[in-house]
């Protein structure tokens, strides 16, 4: 059994909860939150605290918090010789206050909402410790949420987060715009939708780069040309263009 | 028993072939193609031309080859009163010879590539024609696929084939640039994979608008900074700048 301290009520350490909750070989000793009245759906299941100066002992402690306030959280922590760790894609594990204690990271790689419910076995962690047998622990609990896990070094956790920007946030956007055209000439958005879940399975079985379709792909100008005068909104011109002239690079037709 | 003669035998095409044969009610009459020898792995199975002045006589003729083949294509077709239609998002109805025969459009929007295969129930079509019963016929034709159908004007199907060309090209670019950031630092784009996939499927339950999340969307100037920093690439760094903008503007952090 592993024996966790959760920090943070955010939409990562929900889902964390949960996660530990359903496993067994995992329990949560103590949940802490500044403003217990946050965590008051879970009062009677689980031991709250409000104060980081007196933590129960658990085998590891878990920071999800912004990563603005990880800093702070962590030069709190009152006591030695415990695991501590943050679940931040771009904070590095030097941020976590080294004197007292053992550092590492615990990165589940996913965009978590609170409302949205996810099977937590299909996220991938990116771990990483200072020492050895903290990094067998950490592989050990993503094992035991049936989570496949990467050792991954903190030069590779940010481009990995900066990564997860342009295939989550941007590519949300992108659907976002689509959804706006569609909208303006009374057309079903959902009619794209078929077309945007293949699109994502299709990179499973071959790369981005052999995935490629499309006029800009084919350096079909008249289709381009077409499409950026159909455009009235300038952003989404900008980014007409800009977008294909990137497929162009990478397709040698630049 | 609907009876078709397929023309073309590019990714469309092909793809269509496949659907009517596994199709109980629908037959491929006959197949045209100028250079035979690309159709040699069917030549047991259907009837082969390269002769567009004697086709058989079929209940319909999609014209599933390139845009900018679609018109003379059309024009040579010897014969009136039949229902022709092409396969196109963006050309429009009028572009089908109109003196000799009814015309309409059955455009299947999806993402064909002849290496990867596809249920092709899961592919909408976006129907259109001139006379009320062709109209029928289409939707009795998408019905008989198990395709969902949608009748779409020429206008409007022009707008979904622009955002095909975000939801689909531009999103698949995006995955490339997240590939290039992760083999830069050493780092799998595998990992990546779920949160690709479940970005995408999160827009089933909510719209595009409600599923956005990470720095833009927050104002967070400071990570935005770091990641701007972090780009090497000047084409990735505009993107990067001109996606944060588009977020900020539709979050009203503009």
């Amino acid at each position: 059994m592993i024996t966790i301290s959760l920090i943070g009520a955010g939409n990562v350490a929900t889902h964390l909860y949960q996660a530990f909750k359903n496993c067994p070989e995992t329990a949560v000793n103590e949940w802490f939150c500044r403003d217990l009245k946050q965590l008051a759906h879970v009062k009677d299941e689980v031991s709250l605290t409000n104060d980081l100066k007196h933590l129960k002992k658990s085998d590891l402690y878990i920071i999800a918090v912004s990563d603005d306030a990880i800093e702070s959280i962590s030069s709190a922590l009152d006591f030695e010789n415990r695991l501590v760790v943050h679940t931040s894609g771009s904070v590095s594990l030097y941020d976590i206050d080294m004197k007292h204690y053992n550092r590492g990271v615990f990165y589940p790689l996913q965009s978590f909402s609170k409302a949205v419910a996810l099977n937590f076995s299909e996220v991938p962690i990116c771990y990483e410790a200072l020492r050895k047998e903290d990094n067998v622990l950490l592989k050990k609990l993503s094992n035991a949420l049936g989570c496949k896990s990467y050792k991954v070094n903190s030069h590779q956790r940010r481009a990995l987060h900066l990564s997860a920007v342009f295939a989550n946030n941007f590519t949300n956007q992108i659907y976002r715009i689509a959804h706006e055209i569609c909208e303006a000439d009374g057309a079903e958005f959902d009619i794209l939708k078929p077309l945007i879940k293949e699109t994502a399975r299709k990179i499973e079985d071959i790369s981005p780069y052999m995935a490629q379709t499309g006029p800009a792909k084919r350096g079909d100008k008249k289709t381009i040309k077409t499409h950026i005068k159909m455009l009235d909104n300038e952003l989404h011109k900008e980014i007409y263009k800009l977008m294909t002239k990137s497929i162009k690079e990478t397709h040698g037709q630049g």
